[in-house]
């Protein structure tokens, strides 16, 4: 049973732009973790912008309310490099109350642009 | 149970000499209710494209048949900005002949581009 | 129920550079019947990157496992222009092991850009 779906349009420019003129951007938006690679480096523009695609995604999916931390929804890749969603806090609550035990997202990008999209499944 | 998807891709700038040149191009392709805001307001051109890529992406989950009348899909946003699909006439046989009974609505634009993605869910 | 999603988003420019550019792109990617229309024309590069996008976003939906042949999964039009996937070989194994039973898939494009996206539902 799909609970919701949510999808995200963003454009690689203007979230560099928020990158650069936004104090604290990164911080906000980002878990430490979503902020580097496996290997310690810092994570490209481009799969930051993925993955705030991402994010946008699941606000969309439950109703974008007020309030929601952008840190209580975390992606991860997985070695395969599907991106899988951690919910935690207000988002998790907010999920649990909707009924969606899953999340399935996928997230691509082009040298523009980068589009997410996620279907909620509950039973 | 999934009976169908779809998506659609609208450039704004193509759809905006849509509107501009081809006669009657908004009346014929919206209802007087999604022209305008919940304040009166004429809606956006950016924002028309959005809901003009929602249904195109309902045809096409439909099959895309011909001889279907844009009027017969309307979309509606939620207080909480979630769009919402009703059917009517044609659209809404249609869909009750291929048995879907929800339909699932994400809708995203950044400047340049709009896009919409539908689950069609039956039971 | 849903095994999982895909979407991929191609830029119709830099998929004509590898038209031109990587020597027997075409070939390994597209199966003969994606490359011609039902009447025998060359399929347009546009519609190609669109099959193009479609592959991937199975690929993705698949985990994107390593060695998967291009030619293992065909997209092929109804005659309502609604793509439908076939899987053969490695993939159709892998899809079997995954539980998936149907791949519900739309594509779109614009001027500049294919996106594909997918559903693999099972049971």
């Amino acid at each position: 049973m799909i609970i919701s779906v949510g999808t995200d349009l963003v454009s690689i420019a203007r979230f560099k732009q928020a990158m650069i003129r936004t104090d604290g951007f990164l911080k906000r938006v980002f878990t430490p973790d979503e902020l580097k690679l496996e290997n310690g480096e810092p994570r490209a523009a481009i799969s930051l912008a993925g993955i705030f695609a991402a994010k946008e995604s699941i606000a969309k999916a439950l109703g974008a309310p007020d309030g929601l931390s952008w840190q209580d929804c975390q992606i991860k890749y997985a070695d395969s490099g599907r991106p899988e969603v951690k919910v935690t806090g207000r988002i998790a609550e907010l999920a649990s109350l909707k009924g969606i035990t899953n999340w399935h997202l996928s997230i691509s990008h082009d040298a523009e642009l980068a589009i997410a999209f996620v279907v909620a499944e509950g039973k």
